[in-house]
């Protein structure tokens, strides 16, 4: 297809779709001639993530780039749907205390959570438990089981829903998409959960 | 205590001090002469609501003034606990569609939650569920309930611990405070958890 059509398509403009080219977000269409390319489904599946990325999850263009980056240079289908999470992790400014790596560590082989060992969250993990220290709200062995518990519940229902798609690539996507996506639901939730549960009590 | 301990003992310096007592986020102090006023560990407890979710939080100062609006406002500790939470409601644009707003009310009769009716988080979670749609990722009733189960797993551990507390103000305000501080926590585990649950598969 055209540009046209992939803007059409996509409901993205063209000086949009030309900036994401430029920017090396979207990968450039097939050249025919001098003053147009042609593009295929993919270019269109990458435009709708990237647009997934930006306008709904709020992710400024360097963090798309490194979810992206991150998806194109995976090389099997457990890579990608891994390490393309990775990007989203907060960035740490300070580095953890070590007590909270040390929580961290424990909680994750008290569960058998194999975590990559190069895997950002553990520090984005180890760097919340520092904040809640000082802040009076330090967390328990007892409140980290939970919500490592509830955690797990809720990816037990996510994966496999992406794991059903035919294309490891697009599985990713679907991962990354869908955990920035569904994650209002889950904590909205929460907030109703505080008010219906504190109403029991 | 005067304000220069007032200062000390919140990490506040005393013009902040000053601006948060004109904009009614804290409660005047009682006067003592014309150049100096009086403040009890209740000013300081509001000012270290008030540090935690501008600056942990990153609420703004009229999200802010909303909340210490509701608790001030509030007749009951079960009162204080529901409504504190409203204000951190994500605001909505658009009004959610019939069949989001139908899919929310099936879902909390489904599991027994008895909502306020003006709780404004039913309108939050239909709205995110008019996004997923439009973005080809709809949430399944068997999802949702996923995600629910997982909420209140999460509630049954917060909520006991701020009930604790003896005055129901600062259960309310510690429920508030706990309900953003531990959202990281929650959303870090989630993304670890895809990562390991993929990594199963």
């Amino acid at each position: 297809m055209r540009l046209a059509e992939l803007s059409a398509r996509s409901g993205l403009s063209t000086a949009t779709i030309k900036y994401y080219l430029r920017a090396g977000l979207v990968p450039p269409g097939e050249t025919e001639g001098a003053t147009w390319a042609r593009y295929d489904e993919s270019h269109l599946r990458r435009l709708r993530l990237v647009r997934a990325l930006t306008e709904v999850a709020g992710l400024a263009l360097d963090e798309v780039r490194a979810v992206v980056a991150a998806l194109d240079a995976s090389v099997s289908e457990h890579e990608a749907r891994g390490i393309a999470q990775w990007p989203l992790s907060t960035p740490v400014a300070e580095n953890p205390s070590d007590d909270s790596r040390e929580q961290v560590d424990a909680l994750l082989a008290r569960h058998d959570w194999h975590l990559e060992a190069q895997s950002p969250h553990r520090r984005t993990l180890a760097a919340a438990l520092d904040t809640l220290e000082q802040l009076d709200f330090p967390a328990t062995d007892e409140v980290l089981d939970a919500y490592l518990r509830a955690a797990e519940s809720v990816a037990a229902v996510d994966v496999p829903r992406v794991v059903a798609e035919a294309d490891p690539i697009v599985a990713a996507e679907r991962l990354v998409v869908g955990t920035l996506l569904y994650e209002p639901v889950l904590t909205t939730l929460r907030r109703m959960a505080h008010e219906v549960v504190s109403g029991r009590g």
